[in-house]
């Protein structure tokens, strides 16, 4: 009798066996079984290949209701497995004409979990399975490879030792180590052991494993596959996959498949190989295989990078290196290859990334996956798929990461990695605050960036952090870097706004005003840099270096204008831009903008010529001061609105009022001081003090926006009459304008309604001063916890909502976007706490839940309700789809992420729809 | 035939007529009626007087039903309705003996409406009703007071010509104005004008009715009856009552009723007069009747104050005035009072304001109410009315308002109102930010504070706003006073702490700490006080006033033990407090405390040998020096903790971890910096470069309580171990401790589950250190909205909720308190946008709806999960109901507010029984 574990733990056979079969070859015919859900991922994978004719190795794969039922029944098997498998593995190896534990013809399998989702790292995997010290001596001759067939037994030892009989990884170590150290080297690589010292280790790894498990490894190779069976479903009831499992939502009962396969070798002389094929240049999307092969080599070889594979075609090799491509040596082979690409990617609907071993002048696909590819190539392979007619334009829409549209839309650097294989690292690393790349001599203010720009010098601007007196300073310089701040900190806002990249809360820098250094520590030393250093910025990444590096200019490619089309007539969500200046809107339009989601009307405020006048308004001495300053301000503001309603002509704008508290306008400097103290005829000191008193602790929940328009209503009204007079002015034109006023921070419905009647009191003065009316809507921004639970009463008084969501991420959350920068980071990548930084993908269990809140209130109360999202995340797809979900009707982003939105607004749709 | 509208507007006759009376003499016996649905306020207390034989002058109460169909049928009345007011109305006249447009025996009735809540000042009232060209002649005769009759008419023709025929008011003084013009006297008062002069105004305003309303007023006294009671009916669908009831829930449907009463007059002659009367003694609670009496005087004589009432009784009259009284001139109708009295709050269960008039000897009660008091007497009176046996010891605790018993806890100044009597106006108002009086010499800084208190000075302590570095010169000082800040400000906060009253928020203060002046505009002009000048402080009415005002001590009353205990027996919540120091323990306790809710340990941090240590733990160079400093610290917190457990004996203490942002520990003078740098042995440069870097835009929104916990875990670990080591050591003294470790302003459940097991895996140390353990719990601040949305997870790591209401009202209406005093007052006092400042009163639609929400989902994932309230609303009687209507454990509050916190409970516990 075998020591076979399975049958002796059958189960009662009163119970009835399953209806059907429990294990099925990779060409069993399933019809329209789910096979993913029968066989797991992978079993589902090597079948669906088998299935086109595409040579796997052959293997058989026993199902996840096997693994159910094991694990229910207290790890007995169902009645008829064993011979199940012994007829699926005979089959195998009639297949391979090897045979398990035979010495002269082994067969070596993988055994291996699969469950119908990915959960990779999580369960285990056994290896060359097949192996004992008998078999591995027939490997050793038929290989003619002793090295490799001890190397594969103890790699056998280890990973059967570690899974199946619980002995402790580090235990390996330790044996390895000392081996070392008798050979004379300590540190010697594995690779550098010989064929003794590797059968040596076979002998040791054997005594130690029995001395640790307390019996030792199965020679018996029966009991070794039930071993690992046994051990694949019982990894799926592990504590990290559990934990893994609860993290991500998968269910328990669905279990695991176990998946078993004949291993086959690339190292078994000249004729044998292994490579990879992409059906599709990755970096371009050109219709070429590309891809990489290594003769008389095992996959891994190719990844570990010990020796250097050639190009699969001659094209696309090196000079000289043509006749060492797979093309030139073996062309047959080279020939099936090819085919088993086209087919892979016809039955998938997109560039596959395939991996193959060539035995013995047999090629094998081992697996196939969707292909990685840049941004550029993921537009032209989706377009020219639906050209091919392999996929639908639906289908190509969802071929494309939305996010990845961000190369092909700014000037970037080298990809981080791809500058780490060249030898550079980054100085120091911050938040991707604005995308796009730049390269330039550092200053410390905005005044010097200004001053050296006009000297056209090209400049970076770093700063502790910015404010609106910088502005000037960041349109002058070519990116931005701060110390502090987070995604929606004033540097990134406003550097998203103006298109300059940005990397912002760079922990690592200290920047000194005074001395005008930037001092960052790297590994505990510190380097310094003055004012004219070079830096460069990946504003996509978040990084910074030292020194000039190329910028890579934006791409322009015809076929994403097709995909912009096709993801337009799929979308629901209207998609609209944040903007505050015509030119602004004008981009935003040739982006695909169906109108301003957002018009911060206070950084009109910041051109110079008009800062002054609203540091004067600001601190006039009563209301009679104030509304004189008013007075100087309104001409501009609506100078502003007109060219704005023009470049929009046709589309919708939202237009916010102030939001600021008014202390972000106030004078700073004693020049500033003192020259707002000329213009209001009052001394310094009385300005001074008027300043200091309208300090705030915590400006972000102080006296701003409709607080503001209450307590000075005439600001507002000025505003409100401002829209309303260009609108008028415009529509005299011919121009359509469709103003939407906006009003911020409310949390009250009494606040609206108050602030509501003010400004539809002053829109009817507008309209009796001009003997004529225009249509125009007033709405709220809705950026408040509060504000969503009381929207029921707020949609009274409010034709729209817009979300804030980034000032209600930061109540909710209760973190201050400016001062995240300490903490959050740390809650991300090193503690894990959260999945996202919350700023810049829309938290859906708080932030999220809050905005349902407020739809169902807003819309219960007024059906027609428009809804959308005017925050950052207006332009992250995961954002968006919430928003779909949701059931908004538009999102606004900045105008360089637009076709992002428009992209991720159309997955969105489907995948609803779906 | 009669031109009155009601007949002419009958119902068509097939309806049929409501199945019961629509008219109810005062007399009537309605047997188990709602009466105030069916009559309205007004009408049920006529008739509930009635009954009880206190002789009210006669009428009759047209039902609420009858308005309501007389307005959803266009103004038409039911069948039958003429002839049921008429027999009614014979009725009266008959009790009374004057007729209804009888010019030799007028009756005159007044026409009154009443809902049945009170919504004062909303509908209209017609008094004199019955008037006309005839009968007044006959009521001059009568009286014998032409100037009477005459003055009663035009009142007559002012009210009607308004209410029910439409005449805009100011017509009336238009015409007022110019007849005393002609009367040589442009400003001469009404009261000085001749019998001929208001009879000749009689005809103008008869003129003017005619010619403004294009009818005459009516001389028919029936038509002036039906249009009094279809102007009654009509009010109650005007504008600003729907308005009303809008705002204050008032249902549409309940209607109006319409009360019809004989007018009596106090001013027939000697045997007449006028008189209020309080069943008790309003400022002591003694029983003795209580009041005043006008003789020959009509009762808006008395509270005009052109005439001295004099006392009703001789005991209480001044010297020499004894036989002016009631009791004196007409004992007869003096006792009869007397019985009225007693009868009414013998009836009402409590002290009531009795309102009454004695025409020509006859004693007519017009009114009762329960009557206001102090809060000194209204425990008096409600423990006293339960030993007479009025009422049962838990109607007595409904018969305090909660609030009053601040009077009686705190040292005061007289009321706001009672000091303006006397000419007293406020310097300036702020907020009530910590209860009690002072007065006191003014400094500007908390050394100052101190050093002049060692000289035995009392101070008081003006600041912009304080930090925690004025702790010891608020201790010093009497009572604080600060320009900015809210209910929950530091200054407000640590004044509660502390017990000194404290005015904060007062915005017209200019706080000038140069020139060491506090200059204020009063009324255009500014006064400026310097150093020692004098003001006095009145914490419960947030008023400051200059110069020195008396100050009244805290009373100490023997019923206010009786009735807390009854308050005690009767509620379900417990009650605890918020206290930081063994001492404020202890007060706690002598209060009621019921253990502590909420110990803030920073606090502990600003004792003068300590601040340096935890400064230099701050901004030590990296987490040796920190720890270093951390070990330093250790025994001070163990010290505190020992004793605080120590005072609560018994009781559970629940302790919060490090809450505040390390900035606010951060030196700020150079010699501050001086001083820590050489503690550090480090440049001063250095330290202040490193305390700049800590510098945050938004604290409240910054890197403070458990993300300091997270990033810097030394910190938490320090205060787990002093809690644990303390427990441990006062156990082995056998005191008994219920510790409970409560960590602040969690937002996600991985934060909380993180900072769990850092504190669990301390305890264990702690424990193993010691070789013995002790029970202890662990829960979460609820401080955010993200935590009322996730805490059905949270509630997975925690044994408790404690509700942190102010930084929860912070984040969910987006409202810093420390910056609110710049636009909440105008909110709550000017705009009305709120009822109540949010940080004293709970928001309940807002912050409300985020706590059920939170309860629900605690309470779902843990059922007996403990739940309380610690911030300041712990303290209101209003939030209090509101936390005993959602179901939570217990409220915390600070010590001097537990009575009131203890009777708030008990009333919302039996509000909920019933």
């Amino acid at each position: 009798m075998r020591p076979n574990p399975a049958p002796t733990n059958r189960r009662p056979s009163e119970e009835p066996p399953l209806s059907h079969a429990n294990v099925h070859l990779f060409d069993a015919d399933l019809g329209d079984t789910n096979l993913k859900h029968l066989l797991g991922g992978k079993g589902a994978g090597l079948t669906t290949m088998t299935r086109l004719g595409i040579p796997v190795p052959p293997g058989f794969t026993i199902t996840t209701e096997v693994c159910v039922d094991f694990l229910a029944n207290g790890g007995s098997y169902p009645d008829g497995l064993e011979a199940e498998v012994a007829a699926s593995l005979a089959s195998v190896e009639g297949q391979v004409g090897r045979r398990l534990g035979d010495a002269s013809a082994p067969l070596m399998v993988s055994v291996r979990s699969g469950a119908r989702v990915s959960m990779p790292g999580m369960m285990d995997t056994i290896l060359n399975l097949g192996l004992n010290d008998e078999t591995v001596k027939g490997l050793a001759q038929q290989s003619g490879d002793p090295r490799f067939a001890y190397d594969a037994y103890r790699r056998l030892l280890q990973m059967y030792g570690d899974v199946v009989m619980g002995v402790d990884h580090a235990r390996y170590e330790e044996v390895l180590g000392q081996l070392k150290k008798e050979q004379g080297d300590a540190r010697m690589l594995d690779k550098d052991l010989s064929p003794e010292a590797l059968q040596e280790l076979v002998k040791r790894y054997q005594a130690m494993i029995e001395s640790e498990a307390g019996k030792p490894f199965p020679q018996d190779v029966q009991e070794q596959l039930w071993g690992a069976i046994g051990a694949v479903f019982r990894s799926w009831d592990n504590e990290r996959a559990i934990r893994y499992r609860k993290m991500q939502g998968i269910a328990h009962r669905w279990g695991t498949a176990c998946t078993v396969q004949a291993m086959v070798f690339g190292n078994m002389g000249e004729t044998s190989g292994s490579g990879v094929a992409f059906t599709r240049n990755p970096s371009t999307g050109e219709k070429i295989l590309y891809g990489e092969y290594l003769a008389n080599a095992q996959g891994e070889d190719v990844v570990a990078g010990i020796r250097t594979p050639v190009a699969l075609t001659a094209a696309a090799a090196a000079p000289g290196h043509e006749d060492r491509t797979l093309e030139r040596r073996q062309p047959d082979v080279f020939a099936e290859i090819v085919g088993h690409c086209a087919a892979l990617e016809a039955h998938f609907g997109d560039m596959q990334d395939v991996e193959f071993t060539v035995e013995q002048g047999k090629a094998y696909v081992l697996q196939t996956r969707t292909g990685k590819r840049t941004g550029r190539a993921a537009v032209r392979i989706a377009v020219e798929l639906v050209a091919e007619g392999v996929v639908t334009p639906e289908q190509a829409l969802t071929r494309v990461e939305p996010g990845s549209l961000e190369q092909l839309l700014h000037a970037r650097l080298p990809t981080p990695d791809e500058l780490l294989a060249k030898g550079v690292k980054p100085l120091a690393s911050g938040l991707p605050a604005s995308p796009g790349a730049a390269t330039g001599a550092i200053v410390f203010d905005a005044d010097e960036a200004e001053a050296q720009a006009k000297e056209g010098k090209t400049v970076l601007l770093v700063r502790r952090e910015t404010s609106p007196e910088d502005i000037h300073g960041m349109k002058a310089a070519v990116g931005v870097v701060t110390a502090t701040g987070g995604m929606t900190s004033h540097a990134a806002v406003v550097a998203r706004g103006l298109g300059k990249c940005c990397v912002a809360g760079v922990g690592a820098f200290d920047v000194d005003y005074r001395k005008r250094q930037l001092r960052v520590v790297v590994g505990g030393e510190t380097r310094t840099f003055g004012e004219g250093d070079v830096l460069s910025l990946d504003g996509s990444h978040g990084k910074v270096y030292a020194g000039a590096l190329d910028v890579v200019a934006a791409a322009t490619i015809p076929e994403l204008d097709q995909l912009m089309t096709w993801a337009d007539e799929s979308r629901r969500l209207k998609v609209r831009a944040n903007t505050d200046t015509p030119a602004g809107a004008r981009t935003a339009r040739s982006y695909g903008a169906e109108g301003i989601g957002l018009c911060r009307t206070e950084h009109m405020f910041f051109a110079d010529e008009r800062l002054e006048a609203v540091r004067c308004m600001v601190l006039a001495d009563g209301e009679e001061g104030r509304n004189h300053w008013l007075d100087v301000i309104a001409p501009m503001q609506r100078g502003d609105f007109e060219a704005i309603f023009r470049a929009m002509d046709g589309l919708p704008a939202a237009l916010r009022l102030l939001d600021w508290p008014l202390h972000e306008f106030l004078p700073k400097t004693a020049d500033e001081i003192a020259s707002v103290a000329r213009a209001l005829g009052d001394s310094a000191d009385a300005v001074r003090a008027r300043a200091e008193a309208m300090h705030e602790v915590n400006p972000m929940l102080g006296h701003r926006a409709v607080r503001v328009g209450l307590t000075f209503p005439a600001i507002y009204r000025m505003q409100v009459r401002a829209i309303l007079e260009a609108a008028l002015a415009v529509a005299g034109e011919g121009v359509t304008v469709h103003p939407e006023i906006m009003i911020p921070v409310v949390g009250l419905a009494k606040e609206l309604e108050a602030m509501r009647a003010i400004a539809e009191a002053e829109a009817e003065r507008v309209f009796a001063d001009a003997g004529t009316r225009i249509a125009y809507q007033i709405g709220t921004m809705i950026e408040l916890p509060r504000a969503c639970l009381v929207a029921h009463q707020l949609a009274q008084h409010a034709e729209f909502f817009s979300f804030g969501t980034n000032d209600l991420t930061q109540t909710t959350f209760g973190i201050s976007r400016d001062d995240a920068g300490r903490f959050l980071p740390t809650y991300v990548d090193d503690l894990e706490l959260l999945s996202a930084d919350p700023f810049a993908r829309l938290d859906e269990e708080g932030v999220g839940a809050l905005i349902r809140i407020a739809v169902e209130g807003g819309r219960g109360t007024r059906e027609g309700l428009k809804l959308g999202v005017c925050g950052e995340h207006g332009g992250d797809p995961a954002s968006i789809d919430f928003c779909e979900r949701a059931g908004l009707d538009y999102v606004s982003c900045s105008p360089p992420r637009l076709p992002i939105a428009r992209l991720a607004a159309a997955q969105a749709a489907l995948r609803r729809r779906d």
